[in-house]
């Protein structure tokens, strides 16, 4: 793109930094700040700039949050036995609106990404290793993508003889997804672990 | 959804105040921010900021430009005779990429919408029917929509005593389009308005 002046174009090339930003949807988004009040820009810049600098983990679960202490780990009614293992805070979320779990969270900050130079010294494992011997059961709910599953692999293979028990979400065919729709791998799993009804 | 920070909260908002970006896009972003280095969010906060302080427009077209004078305007080779007018810089370069027009521009900055209180004195008509007695031609390469035939058919207005002619971009089927795919008024008014082959 020849854009006309070298300010909109820094401003363009740094918004298209963002991931699945391209460089037309940075255009439009330049021309819509240029036209608003200055206010606009400027609360924009300032809370990214407070974002940067005032950020807090919560010292035991490493979710955001703005206390020392997370509301999910100081929350003395859910349960701290089960430890839930999750890529982000977004994981977090997702699962908080089922409304389904009741244990805690220990958020990675990420997962083993060898082509993007992430190993795990990049991720909370060693804190999560230093948890195992006073919980009961880590559940890995980490991406069932390549990544997720080498991330789901290492931690089981560190946590091979601790006495706690470990286990993976559910794999299987979506509630309301029809059948000639699923993927065959998901599909061919489901078959080989079928409920037992009788059970 | 429920974000366990203030701090993240406030950013993620700033950014969903941008068109087109919801909530769990600017939530994406945040988090994307927040894994970069520092240097990447001063970067895009810098480069906002010395945007809306920096950005000057061109006296001649009022597109955007980094001189007093845009590069179009100050070329001796554009044919200063005919002046195409569009909504914004996005229009310009749309243009532009054809390699098929000569003349100058004139970016009016808007176009005439009262559903977003946008009228005629927010745009730069004033300066547009200024420059009307020097050109031989005005193109009105607006949106055809409501909007942008509602500005059209103002400019014409103010245009009707002076002797500048005004023409406006051909609409029709677009080359390498099915006319089974065309919508019934594109269509309908490709057949009214058809090119005689012989002329």
């Amino acid at each position: 793109m020849n854009l006309p002046s070298k300010t909109l174009e820094e401003a363009v090339d740094a918004i298209a930094m963002l991931p699945g930003i391209g460089k037309k949807t940075a255009l439009r988004l330049v021309l819509y700040l240029l036209k608003e009040e200055d206010s606009a820009t400027f609360q924009l810049t300032d809370s990214l700039k407070k974002l940067k600098s005032n950020i807090k983990y919560c010292k035991e679960c490493h979710n955001i949050s703005d206390e020392e202490i997370c509301s999910i780990c100081s929350n003395a009614f859910r349960d701290g036995d089960i430890v839930c293992v999750v890529e982000d805070l977004r994981d977090v979320i997702a699962i908080e609106n089922t409304a389904q779990y009741q244990g805690k969270y220990h958020v990675l900050g990420g997962i083993i990404s060898p082509m993007e130079g992430i190993g795990p010294g990049e991720l909370t494992i060693d804190s999560l290793l230093a948890k195992c011997d006073t919980v009961k059961e880590i559940i890995l709910a980490l991406p069932s993508t390549m990544e997720g599953d080498t991330t789901a692999f290492y931690i089981q293979k560190k946590l091979k003889d601790k006495a706690v028990k470990v286990s993976t979400l559910a794999r299987g065919i979506p509630i309301g997804g029809e059948l000639e729709y699923a993927d065959e791998i998901t599909l061919g799993r489901s078959i080989l672990e079928r409920v037992n009804y009788s059970k």
